[in-house]
């Protein structure tokens, strides 16, 4: 008979504006942060502008344990590339992740490592399933924040490294106030 | 490189009243299902009557896959016992699983296979972590339909019998209204 490591809790999560409560771990990202991530260099202005934060339910990083966050992507374009999470492949690539949007529009930009792209949209409701060994990002192409609830295992940890090298094979980018998805000539993967 | 299995998709959750479009997989559960279950027999007469509704997002059954699914419990009782899932440990025992309550009020019965019991509240917004090693029930106490989403990882299985053969070691009872939890004198864990 096993002894659970764990104590069951509770957290709660605003359903409009996405806040937990109560605020266990929160990770923000300014737009210095993303140098190397945009097409073009971000400006050093910008460089202190927060783009995004993440709102952790830390557990332990071990198989069968999840994770849940929050995340608020603020809006926003840098030389007309819509505001946007780093992106990342899962370490253990075959680990898969649910995302639930609360509020504004986006588009969800997944790849995978042979360079196949998949978008997939994001609003209020949307349950976007992202299967193991896509590389996603979340891309906030509306006039107010993004704000999506995302669960996932929390064995999955995080490989940056991959998109930081190669891109991704798309761009989303602001064209006449609409989102617009071009091949980034700058991807190599 | 490997090539993933599954490709991204996107499903619509009713954020009031959790339906997901497109239904994918529905799973209805009468009181007839859950003879054995309550303090008391299910009168004859009720055995038709649905107590709850799952409603799926399947996926392949393998690790690094997640499973989401929205609950909705009619309100009401057996004998004065309120309506609730028929509750399960996960076959693989160190699965978690994430709630986010979406409407009513309700209450989250935990257990350990050592019989330690864990209640949690359920209410709009609620996030509940149940940690591996947690059997876990919900159980509607409100006027109203207890409405959930559970994102899981999609290898936890199911132990049902556990529970059908031992009960939980608390029960939630009506009284005058209000949610009473006792101990279960039929718990034979």
């Amino acid at each position: 008979m096993s002894v659970p490591a764990l104590a069951p809790f509770t957290t709660v999560l605003d359903l409009a504006a996405g806040a937990l409560e109560p605020q266990r771990k929160l990770v923000e990202r300014t737009l210095g942060d993303m140098q190397g991530i945009y097409a073009v260099p971000v400006p050093d202005q910008r460089e202190r502008e927060v783009v995004y934060r993440v709102s952790e339910v830390p557990t332990p990083l071990v198989e069968g344990n999840l994770l849940c966050s929050t995340t608020t992507i603020e809006p926003g374009t840098v030389d007309g590339e819509f505001h946007m999470t780093k992106g990342h492949f899962h370490a253990k690539l075959d680990r898969a992740e649910i995302y639930l949007t609360l509020a504004g529009e986006g588009r969800l930009v997944m790849a995978t490592e042979a360079g196949e792209p998949a978008i997939e949209p994001m609003r209020r409701g949307t349950v976007n399933y992202v299967p193991g060994g896509w590389a996603h990002r979340s891309v906030n192409v509306g006039a107010g924040p993004l704000v999506f609830f995302a669960v996932f295992p929390a064995d999955a940890g995080y490989d940056y490294k991959t998109i930081e090298e190669q891109g991704f094979p798309v761009l989303v980018v602001d064209r006449d106030g609409e989102p617009e998805i071009l091949p980034n000539p700058r991807y190599r993967g």
